[in-house]
């Protein structure tokens, strides 16, 4: 029963009923301990009495200890109440679907020892939040309300803020890549866009092929869709094309998801006459391609190379997945898949059916932030500032942890490959230490790998980057007598 | 194969170098057409070679029409090197995962007509954005920007914002929700919330109940996780709860799923007594409950009830998923999950599986809003004013739609049964008439009503209620003839 659905009689003073009223709904559970009644002048509105009565009826239920008052936070319904003898405990351990449980067990963060304060952590490959320009970012922000008012506010679009769509689209087609009949969804991030491209195109069971060692969140999500996973491995920080063309002899390969540049882990860059050859294999065998744009805006950096997206050109074979957000704003999370009008148009019912849409608020501030230029001033800068970071981490690590091969070829991380160290083990020596690194077995399908590590240096300063890879040199090199 | 590894030799003038290694590049499709070089100055320092060199090798390369140069944009390449005399064609249509189809198949957005310009439509509930006060989003926005800096475009946690889950804690409190040993996760909204909780919860072909009708959007996710839905009906209004006890006699049943306040799309709330009754049902049966605490916070404008959750008192029993989102800031996306410690954490690792986190920029400004107190000044003129719209529609309803029985305590919408009248003819002649509306059999498991709809008043000014609300009354009359 409401109050508002409460009747008065005449027969005994207001503040009598309303406090007999409130009392049996107290007593009942009803009303529960802990909340908040109206206030007074809320209930006289409510029941059409005067405020008089409603103040005497919360005098007296406090006199009897129903509820307590607190000047300037109003009334709460006392504790003394309980309304059962025995909780109702639910085990929700016994709950959990097996979808649930395997979420769990594949998320590293629940697994890896958590960076302790102080520490110096190699661990992450996040942007420096140092280089975002807040005076910007404030000024983009404020232009985009003036753009849109409260329309940000309000329900947008599943495909995305239409803007941005648009520039996304110049921006890819700048890059080379014929959009004819293909077209653009906005997802939180890689990792929403991913997932629902593995919705849409595949069922529990289904092969696909990867790269061996690969993005470790890519591998999660395949593994989460029950996918047979097969691993295509590196040789010296290339992929093996041999093993590639044999494995696309079985014609039951759903998809290959492929990370061209600065992959993750190894920060190897798949050079062009590469992308060409991995292409036509699977042009030959008719697998389509999930690209991972992965930090691809670094490129240009050093060289200039067409993602396989463009060298697809008229073919609508590719479905490109790109994120700033590696480099740019994490923190908002937006994505986008460009793929064939029609497979889009499927992505789009998955991502309505999930979340209805993005942020409109992010993805308008995003567009102003690239519309306004400052994207480009942004990327003139990190490419640099990474770039010199990476040259001295190079340095640092072949004057410091002798006896490895490192990877990389620019981006926000390196790869070691030791000889005959366990990294598992380096990894607790180093934290003893006060260094902590991404040991490279989280990046490969089987957990084969035992002597590799990911180092990312984007969030270390340049003295904690010499300073920690000496210890973790040091490490070694006790680990090794 | 990437410029920055090309080698320049001695016998050969190093502008001819260049422009015939890019020739190789465009003419075997590595550098494709329409995509744009690296500036000159760029080109010169990938290479190590003077500006000019690439000046001329450029100039060259233009007049054999293998690049375009245009002013102040750059060099592309040009359209007239094809890559393969055949398109490789994929039909994505085929290759389509049977999820990916039933998420096209039960995406009303794609099934219904769209509202054309002009209409009058009632089709939506979101929120009126004029409502929302642009000078305090201005405000809080650049607080929320002051208080945390770069870090709000960093990544943050799959938990959610700190700040604003100890924020809705205690806001959950102040209504009586007892949360020892309960925790919060921040989602994008109530639908991602309930997929989440569907997916931690249930496996295909579980049994599940829910109110018949309910929210479309939560009956096309329980069908996307393959469930079998189990309605409980509603007798004037009110569930039918001798129905549930009997459907509750099923010792499979996983969850229950209920909408007691301002219920989707009856527009009843469901009496303390009927909420108290629905639980001690379930806590009997033993059967979890998943409180969606739609519109809750527009209740106290004229009663107040306690959810669920705060019914359930030290049970751990209820997820409640919570959503300002319906009332306030759509666009920004932000919901939450109260439930069980273990449970959350189990949640936490699938939202984190899904992307990773909600918008960090986003959660910290709602949380300016709702700590500034701009949310209670808000929710006091909200509740005024949609309070008088919803007395206008019915009003209106009584007027000049006879013969119905008229749903509805509140909220953002009416709902209306008819007599004898098909609702999706109805809506046939008044889309001819310019007025648009939600037939009512979306919101059944088995679309078996065929004389209800659904009017939500929320963004339609008051004189096009009166104008649409006659149209409907006058296409009824035609039909009835």
């Amino acid at each position: 029963m409401l109050l508002s659905e409460f009747k008065l009689n005449d027969n005994e003073p207001i503040y009598k009923q309303i406090s007999n009223e409130l009392k049996r709904m107290i007593e009942e559970g009803m009303l529960v301990e802990g909340s908040k009644l109206p206030s007074t002048r809320e209930l006289s509105n409510i029941l059409g009495v005067s405020r008089n009565s409603c103040v005497h009826a919360y005098e007296l239920l406090e006199d009897e200890e129903y509820i307590q008052i607190t000047k300037n936070k109003g009334a709460f319904v006392s504790h003394r109440f309980k309304k059962h003898d025995l909780r109702w405990r639910i085990g929700w351990e016994d709950k959990v679907s097996s979808f649930g449980k395997m979420a769990v067990k594949l998320d590293i963060i629940k697994s890896e020892m958590p960076t302790q304060k102080g520490m110096i952590s190699f661990k992450s490959i996040a942007p420096d939040e140092k280089l975002f320009n807040l005076e910007q970012i404030r000024r983009d922000f404020l232009n985009s309300i003036s753009v849109d008012g409260e329309k940000l506010f309000n329900y947008g679009y599943a495909k995305g803020y239409k803007p941005l769509i648009d520039y996304l689209k110049s921006y890819m087609q700048n890059k080379g890549v014929n959009l004819s009949d293909k077209d653009i969804l906005i997802t939180n991030g890689f990792t929403e866009g991913f997932d629902i491209v593995l919705s849409a195109l595949t069922s529990a069971g289904d092969r696909v092929i990867c790269e061996n060692p690969t993005h470790n969140t890519a591998i999660k999500l395949m593994m989460l869709h029950s996918l047979e996973l097969i691993g295509v491995n590196f040789k010296n920080g290339v992929m093996d094309t041999e093993q590639l063309k044999h494995e696309l002899t079985d014609n039951t390969i759903k998809l290959i998801y492929l990370t061209p540049s600065y992959h993750n882990p190894t920060g190897t860059v798949m050079s062009a006459n590469k992308r060409k050859e991995v292409y036509e294999l699977c042009r030959t065998s008719k697998v389509p391609i999930i690209e991972d744009g992965f930090n691809e805006e670094l490129l240009y950096s050093s060289s200039h190379v067409s993602s396989i997206a463009a060298l697809a050109g008229e073919d609508n074979s590719v479905v490109y997945i790109g994120s700033f957000s590696k480099i740019l704003f994490p923190g908002i999370r937006i994505g986008w898949i460009a793929a064939d009008k029609k497979l889009i148009d499927v992505l789009e019912s998955i991502k309505r059916s999930r979340n209805i849409h993005n942020s409109v608020l992010d993805q308008a501030f995003l567009y102003e932030y690239l519309r306004s230029g400052n994207f480009e001033i942004y990327l003139k800068k990190v490419r640099k500032y990474y770039k010199d970071k990476y040259m001295f981490a190079v340095n640092c690590a072949q004057k410091y942890i002798p006896g490895c091969k490192i990877y990389g070829e620019g981006g926000l991380h390196i790869f070691l490959e030791l000889e005959r160290i366990d990294a598992r083990m380096l990894l607790d020596e180093s934290i003893k230490r006060g260094v902590d690194f991404m040991p490279g077995d989280v990046f490969y399908i089987d957990k084969s790998s035992k002597n590799t590590l990911r180092l990312g240096f984007s969030r270390v300063g340049l003295k904690d980057i010499e300073k920690g890879f000496r210890i973790i040199g040091e490490c070694i090199e006790k680990l090794q007598k």
